[in-house]
């Protein structure tokens, strides 16, 4: 049976797993990683293959990086969070594991993994949503993973969905990404809170300061049963299920899979999103419409996907 | 040589063309056909197809129309202008001409015309925007027609753009197709008018009422540097150029072709239309970005594509 | 003690009452009249006059009419319903009556009825809202009615809301009246039951046609705690506790009373709107803040202020 | 005749002057200012006093500060860029300069200087814009200033005009301040400049940064008819055009007077402004409609109006 390597780069950690065909995670470790040091995170990357290398017979390594990719799967052409710029990524670390690489948008990578192995595994056509500090996207159509012309496909956070909106970190303004991230929720919630007398619980929780909330504190309050909480995640599910529902007009997937880390808020956030997409998708009663359901490989999806994407 | 027979079913007529392998049209007809009667018109069909076969040797016919194809390219589930509803339009008409029949969505066929003979022969990935009464669009992902996993992707004209927009026939409010379509030209542009002393020359030309000005006469006095004109095709470039800014942050074409009716005003719309989408597409600077460009095949495209589809 | 008569000029029916100084209505009529026959009307209102007089020692009229008024309370620019252009209306009663006449916007003497004997009469500058099939308006400024320099203020129903929103029938876009009004809360809500399950209830009590729901029904279901029906009366006050906080940015009243017909859901309608209204409204914490509350004089309003503003 | 002392205090500097009844200036300082130390800025408003004073026979003060004055003119509630927090300026200014004092907004001083002896002198009515780094208002009701219930009026930068949209610093989103003020305009400019090759006359003379371009040299180019400079001025003055249209369904005054350091480029911004009132503001052709009109005191309109609101 052939092993492979997955590696996830964050923008603080990297993770890295060995992957059995079938997908399973044999083993799974974790390093801190300076984002600033682009040299340091490639070192960082050959030591983790290495010793992962040292106990288990590896056959490629598949790594998943935040940023464009190009659609040869080997240089890096930007990261937002690394100082990557037109780096040959595929190539060095080649040459210095010894073992083939290719290289992958982190989105894709974990769309993938959720395709192969996950929610999506029934399907020929996925679109997965990663749902965290921002809004990313994959997308895999008829068994392929869909690049685009230039490897930059699935950037729906960055869909624009107000004109004249929030101000988005990519210099334009209303991309779906501030209306409907981890972060949006954060903005949406801590600003409902500072007027709303039902956020008391929500503050108390928080010290006494808005400004204070967490998103963990936000769906450990709807799982209890705190309508403001509720009302928070239900705004952001809104949004989600509009967006869904715009990109859906485009993309036609099978199947929208809900990932990042706010989707494991599970059913409050996700039905909200699923009434807001039933309103707001083209073509109801005339065609197939995909299901919303939530991803199943959690944080394990990018180095998964990543891993059998160097058997590809 | 083989021939194939492409048909473009409209609201108002059908067209019919003898194709060649290279995209010829060797002979080309059309005829008027009863909207409301579906019998009618495929009856028509039959019989434009038995005529072009009285005088080529056809091997196979194509059918664009608009509405919601099934992924076999077999049965039309929905079509919004005529009285098809999960209608098997292959099946009968293979079984009267004795033929092999293809059926694709209309902006679909054209977008393969465009691909394969016309302004994307040079790509391996178009996105086909086509500007007509409404918005409609057609993919090609590596080399082929992307239909989603129901047959219906590229529903372009219905993402939604504004929230809590104008009001769209799909039943929601604020697609695409409600602010960049030929039918918005002339909704902005007779309102404009009303109260724009610039308008002056294009309502004179209508007779003194701006509600009877068309888009013929907008072009017509935009050629001839009308300025009143050039903003009001500048306006509707605006919002085409934004949309598809959006559509290329899921898609990421290798190039964008603009067809329909209103695309004919060349640059007069596409300048302002390259503009906003430079304004507004994510990752300027950091990767390729796709050129916008006119249709070549005019309203050809739909049956040298659905001509060369038979063939596949 | 002096007796005037108020007259309320509506699109179907005209309203006259009989007015004390102190408010009290002695005698009430109401006749149907034809809109499109500014003559009739007139023949209408000059017969209540007489008949209401007849037991009564009228001492003035006072008319409230939807439109225009010029600022010296004396002739009827222009009337959306009523065929009334540039007409002289104070002098063609006054002639007919022999009474001393004024004319004035019917919003205008609700909002005067209102602060004169209803619920602003604890204060010396209220807004009016009227949420009616439109969106009204009247302010009153230092204990007098504020007509604007040309008799037209107070057209809130038409402040822009959403840039390239909702088509509206004053021949712009995003007017307040199209997301606020009665009109706007039966569009909403019968969209909204299109797709959504939870307006089950409220779909059968129409008859099974979501077309066919009633303001009524909606407001009635919401007393009995539906869901549905709460959240469609919940998103009209979004609206228009957000719209009046934009106008209290303008006018910094003193109390907003919300009168017409949908504010008869009382405070179903009135809590969300308060809620948005404390979102929105600019300088929370560091200014006195105006309260919203219910109109008390109900559709008398109209002729109860008119008929004092007929003393003034 | 009698004369009297307006001061106006700015964030930076304090200026102060002698006025007569005629709105003449007989002499005009202007004083540095540490806006958080509030003691110093009285001191500083004191010394002021002083020293004209020794030269000229003053009969009262008016002060001009931003922020919520009370309706009594007395106290100051809140100043966004000044540490006053119910502070009670006339009567300590009282007290230590020995003259009867009134203290007003700002925005109100200037509208009332424009109304008394400017651009509004021919009218009853009038509202004051100023568009400097953001974007107030004063409105002038049948001879009098209109202050509002709790002294807060005419915070009309404050009117949300997009749902979702900007962040304003007042908390809250889509303000028309944050796309109509002179700040808006810098932001507009320099996000367009960055992708507009037409940017290339007014980047370079910001030294090739387009972060660095000013409001002066938007305002300098576009008087040498820079192409780029004046659609950055018209796409301000859309915004300003159509938000005063909003302004003007609420009010409807006699005269718009626009005013502050963006004034000043003139029609260059009006005429935009213009047309797009026209084309937003409800009644045309059934009402008088407002003059859009510039200020013409420039920065002494606050020192003036305040000098002669000591007199009333």
């Amino acid at each position: 049976m052939s092993l492979t390597c997955g590696i996830d780069v964050g923008g603080t950690k990297i993770a890295g797993a060995v992957v059995a065909e079938d997908g399973t995670v044999l083993e799974h470790r974790r390093v801190v990683s300076p984002a600033e040091d682009p040299e340091a995170i490639e070192d960082a990357i050959v030591g983790l293959v290495a010793d992962l290398g040292s106990r288990h017979a590896l056959t490629g390594v598949g790594v998943g990086a935040a940023g464009y990719i190009d659609s040869g799967r080997s240089v890096v052409m930007f990261a937002p969070n690394i100082a990557w710029r037109d780096r040959a990524l595929r190539e060095d670390l080649q040459e210095r594991t010894h073992l083939p690489v290719v290289v992958e948008n982190d989105a894709n990578a974990a769309a993938w993994g959720e395709f192969a192995f996950g929610a999506g595994s029934a399907f020929d056509d996925l679109l997965l949503v990663t749902v965290g500090t921002g809004v990313g996207g994959g997308v895999v159509v008829d068994g392929e993973l869909y690049r685009g012309a230039s490897g930059v496909a699935a950037e729906i956070g960055h869909m624009r969905v107000v004109p004249d909106g929030l101000p988005c970190g990519c210099g334009r303004h209303g991309c779906l990404e501030q209306y409907a991230s981890g972060r949006a929720l954060l903005r949406q919630t801590r600003e409902a809170a500072a007027t709303d007398p039902g956020a008391a619980v929500l503050v108390a929780a928080a010290g006494g300061d808005a400004e204070a909330i967490t998103g963990l504190a936000i769906t450990a309050a709807a799982r209890d049963g705190d309508p403001f909480a509720l009302r928070c995640l239900a705004g952001l599910g809104r949004w989600l299920g509009e967006g869904i529902a715009s990109i859906c007009a485009v993309l036609d997937p099978g199947v929208v899979v809900i990932g990042g880390g706010v989707s494991e808020a599970g059913d409050l956030l996700l039905d909200p999103t699923r009434a807001a997409f039933a309103d707001q998708v083209i073509g109801t009663g005339y065609r197939p419409l995909p299901q919303i359901v939530q991803a199943t490989l959690g944080n394990d999806a990018g180095v998964i996907g990543a891993a059998d994407l160097a058997r590809r």
